[in-house]
């Protein structure tokens, strides 16, 4: 895994993907124990997903995912059911790993970048230490991730496995002179983005359209336009978000606090008559 | 302190845990300090301890050093003394290093990898430049552990330290049937974690027992299982934390919601009667 | 920008400094930009400016970059005008490099390091694949620092800029027997920083004055001490703050919290008459 870059040997990349929070220890321990068996560079994508948010934790594993290099090994721990039989797995999708548990956390990002190849992590395999019931992130998943960067092969990582949980966002739906999706993610800005591709939304509207936006029990009229600042501070805004997602934001704004949406809430977009 | 790993050479490690937040510079200015000084990697364990809590510090930093590599360098910064004749400390015990305040919050953690020699940090030899009267994570205890990482003698690093300052978790108590001890921690899930280790819990209970908690005015009889999800959603659960500690839990929610401990608050453990 | 460290090669230094929060997969974007394009090591200074705050954003650069080593390539992405007309520019001053929106958020750290130089960002050349309107962040800051950490040259990043946009903290004022200036800055703990350089300040006051301080409504006498811990607990005190401006704090409390003061609210120190 490791390249020739200008004359320095890149080390091989382990990101990290939890919802642990940043303040307490148990981060620290997972670079601690990849850090001890490899030479991996240890990036965070965040460990501030909301508890046990498995569909939050999907959408920013698949969403950053296009942005890093060939053999990274991306590591995800969400697992509200650490401890019981669920399986924790490893998947070789494209140019990319994923480590987590069978939850269907890692399945939209792996199947948005090749077929997904899954294994079970067998775990004797990887970690001779004792394994915790309570905190399988640094005995079973910072092993196994460090175990790919350290060149292992996957095949020997454990048994194929022939099934496993999928995970996906809802399908967006077409409706008379409009789109209907959710609400998949809100960022720190209060962004809502929903599950409705830009491709589809510009066969209805072009840039500079006004469109009717319903959210539950809300309906405004809001503008189609490129960015944030197309409007003026304050008004809502539609646009294409870097996701390649249409977003409902609110120019230095939250569309969260003005709309109110939360994962799942249904968002419909629809033309004006005249 | 730089060893071979698979034809790279592995840089040294640095940890830092402080108070600071994230959210302004001082952090930054740590970092930029070692990395000036040293190709040292540098990994956050967490700067989100609360302001000046030397026990949950002390604790945090005893929880994750064993699963960092020989010759890690710890840097803690959680100082409220700062500026006073407090000593600036270096530790050496088992095969890590200990770079902080004379204030108690490395002892733990020291004393559990070995048998502590301590020195005081010879400021003027580890730093030219001025040294603040508020910012000694910056200008004492990076350069302190730049210099260790370096390659410095920790001979060298100042005058041998006969007594510092000590700090515990207070010891659990055997009672009639039961045991007492105190809640030292609460992590980001809201599960608390008591200084009760799980070996002397095992003499009384057994996996499946229904035990009596009481957390100052709340008493209620709790399940003593496995892992989190062995109980159902919002219901409490007491188990073996990945801490070799008790930890009392809500499956899915948070037990210090529940139950309100902060650290020091008793917790008590006792046999149902028949 | 390589140069040796006890036989180890160092690897290019980029900072990053952002308004987008960790708790999303933005930060992990850039950075996957970053890794896949350049072994640099990469450096959070934060991602918690309050969002869209260019005075906060431009403080924290300013008072991190004196600790940084030669040739660190500073990233900065608070950008409420991200997707609108305005540039991007890369600075080079002293023996540093900015990258970043022009905004006026580079300007304070640039002009503090020596004779800023700017280029608007030919976004053609450092990136070749399509770039977002409402992420730059990713799209073109990263490429561009990236570009930088891999020895690109300065003068072929784009064309000269003539004039940017300027930003500055205000000018503290000398008054009858005193100084007003204004708070620039709240950090974790609640520390008030002002505009107020210590060196002005120590031409009017001594160690251990008690000072009038005038913020909004609220008047206190106030001890000039060396650091925190000179006052008791709870007690407010003023005291030179490790960035050499003149801070308003609560020995272990918040002189925020106490004051009630934002950026921009106006501190008066005025001598006691006798």
């Amino acid at each position: 895994m490791a390249g020739e870059n200008g004359g320095r040997v890149r080390r091989p990349i382990i990101t990290l993907l939890t919802d642990f929070g940043f303040a307490g220890g148990y981060v620290g321990s997972m670079k601690g124990v990849i850090l001890g068996r490899t030479d991996a560079e240890v990036v965070d994508i965040t460990h501030d997903v909301p508890p046990q948010s498995i569909h939050a934790g999907a959408f920013i594993l698949r969403s950053v995912i296009p942005f890093f290099p060939e053999g990274t090994i991306h590591t995800v721990v969400i697992d509200p059911g650490v401890g019981t039989p669920r399986k924790p797995i490893a998947i070789r999708s494209g140019k990319f790993f994923f480590v987590g548990p069978d939850n269907g956390v890692l399945v939209p990002a792996a199947k948005s970048c090749g077929r997904p190849e899954a294994r079970e992590i067998n775990v004797g395999k990887i970690q001779k230490e004792a394994v915790s019931n309570t905190f399988h992130g640094r005995d079973v998943f910072a092993p196994a991730a460090a175990y790919l960067a350290g060149g292992g092969a996957f095949e020997k990582i454990g048994p194929a496995v022939r099934s496993y949980n999928d995970l996906n966002f809802g399908e967006m739906r077409k409706v008379t002179m409009g789109l209907s999706g959710i609400c998949v993610y809100s960022d720190s800005f209060g962004n809502m983005i929903t599950n409705i591709q830009a491709s589809e939304f510009l066969k209805l509207f072009k840039t500079g359209d006004r469109v009717s936006v319903s959210v539950g029990e809300i309906r405004q009229v809001v503008e189609f336009r490129k960015t944030y600042s197309d409007v003026h501070p304050g008004n809502p805004v539609v646009l294409e978000g870097s996701h390649g997602n249409i977003e409902l934001a609110v120019a230095r704004g939250s569309a969260q606090q003005l709309f109110g949406a939360q994962f799942g809430t249904e968002v419909l977009f629809k033309k004006l008559k005249f």
